[in-house]
């Protein structure tokens, strides 16, 4: 019933968007981009800050049209970022999707990466890992803690 | 508007509760552990694998209990541990609180951390901090995909 | 255990106010609205296109009254429509009942039908149907797919 | 800002899954049938009645292997079309995402539909609709009431 | 803006219900069942200890229609009742709609009041409140807290 | 299984917090306030009429700050309340966790109630209760009925 992926193994997608994310300039982010590239992933980092969670969408959707992570005129591809991203929020919401309506902040590092998926049976095609990390909390400096937030879709 | 951690200071409880379940087995993890020692954190590491979310909630408190992380008969302790763990599942379920019941099924490593927190001010007093990590999908080998979940309380 | 109203008989009310949102000008939607007109049912038909919720509430809501759907001085009517929106805006929701707040905007074909309810049994009074049918999405032309969302209550 | 689908074109593919799971026996689901046909969709029928989800989960999934619209050793496929089925569900429980375990049975007919989808611009690839409909209410005979449910995704 | 009733006024039906359930055996309860039948309310108290939010469900059904609050054999009627049910509960819940799924069980005292409403304006015909407390929490004596939930409708 | 507290000792912290919103000037309220007093708990009452659900939260967690029910310079009660107060907003809310975005608005008397839990067992150190009482509804004066809230944490 366990299963989770080989230790031995590269690290898979979502591990590699998750570490990106949490590892900010810490030398071990060196690595994880060097995993990323070897293995041919597309990637991204950005930051944004907000009470509106429209701004965070925005935010993300903006850096993976932007950096050529997906095609912006393709609309399946926005449609499987749209709803990783839409994940990733939902997961860092823990229940509630709004920040601004009850007045909670976020300080967020975002990371988007799209290639294959590497699990205990070959998957055709690519996938896309959105994760988010950083803080959430009052609108007051030192009243926030962390937070982590991941979504994934097939693309 | 942006409070991200200073990358320069000890990794915080949350992101060591974090990097404790993802990396499993590779070598960063000694040191993520030593930091941990190092700061005074009492943590400990297990596995589940489950299509029953209550299984997954009791073999986390019942780890946290056992292990010592916090007092089985202090009701205060088990109430913080127990808010922690469903924002941890919340936040996995990206929005849907039911493994089981839409034949999902998840094989998580899951992490408790408690200590202090280091933010942009001192905070009195220790705080618990929830992580699972793994995979979630169809009750099928190979047909699931990775998924990370958070939690964090004041205790 | 199937439940699905006979074929044979007239259109049930739910199935009207899906039929009359989903065929637009098509040609069958005049024996809809016969149907609708032969079995006594009062109902309405309207658009709105929005980024909040609140305009699609405030539209369908507008429109129940205008139409004399529901008489707008009798809270009990109103209460019953209202609950009715709300399901029907869950129901196009998925899960999420926001739209601008996460980049989504809606462009909806509305309708509000009122009358009795025939099922398997004789059901005393009246029943209020409200369906939405349209496109969701991103605010960007020809970046949506369709959805449909249906609410009911008893009146 | 209103984007509903040009009536004089073919009907789309959501759209004929709504008609198809709403018309049953009715002489226009030939027509319905026609238009699947000709514009080379794949689709298929069912019916399920239940107070658990899972089996509307199962019966949903099944079908859609069973008749070969997806391929059932394909994850992409599989994860497609799964959250498709969970989009559904929660738009027919409209904020509640559980049947038996608050008393509510289902007695439904679900089809799924797959191919191209024609909006204001050409979309390139294939979509996947799952549209539910009949009855919610309680296990009593007549006690219940019309329901219907969609759910979309790319594949 | 400050829309509460006046306090002047005799308690109105949601109110009442609130305090039946609350005030259990203290002597203050005599006086809101006098205030109850003064006024020409219908009303039913009970009990329910449960992991399964089914039980629950049932027993306040079940106790609304043996003590003819409501008429069993009128769909109308318990669909009123049983959404104010659910609301209920989804109140108590603050958020999850779960009780043994989640490691909690509930003991609960429930009221069920039908009859006229009475706020700023004269409302027409009958409305129903459901309301619930007891404690929440894990099932472990002690180790739980209170809570209390409120559903509202016409009838 | 039952589990209400006893009905002969002192009301706990909890009922007190909905008794003291609940009773607004009625003379039961006085008795109310000196079981408060004499038990040693802190508390206070306020209240809020708003469309907006951050006004609702600013207004309560500004109460519990400026009457000094916690230390608004300790992140750890800043943390404990504000859980609080989003659990009672969803207890109030009935599964939907927003007031204007869908033409809801609502008219809350609000209590704040601090001190020792005495349930089955002793309870080491304090906790918080948050309760919210008055009417929810459409803008329009009378058109909206009564609900309550409560939200509780260990601080």
């Amino acid at each position: 019933m366990m299963q989770n992926f080989s230790e031995d193994a590269a690290f898979p997608i979502g591990k590699l968007s998750i570490l990106l994310a949490v590892l900010q300039n810490h030398e071990w982010k060196q690595t994880v981009e060097q995993m990323l590239i070897s293995q041919g992933f597309k990637y991204t980092i950005g930051r944004v800050g907000a009470m509106d969670m429209i701004k965070v969408v925005a935010a993300i959707e903006t850096a993976g049209k932007n950096n050529r992570i997906i095609d912006s005129e393709n609309y399946r591809e926005v449609h499987a970022l749209y709803h990783a991203i839409i994940e990733a929020i939902q997961s860092i919401g823990r229940g509630v999707v709004q920040f601004g309506d009850i007045l909670r902040t976020v300080g967020l590092t975002f990371t988007i990466v799209r290639g294959e998926m590497t699990g205990a049976i070959a998957h055709e095609g690519e996938w896309i890992a959105v994760c988010v990390y950083g803080t959430i909390g009052a609108p007051k400096k030192g009243f926030e803690h962390e937070a982590i937030g991941f979504g994934f879709n097939h693309i």
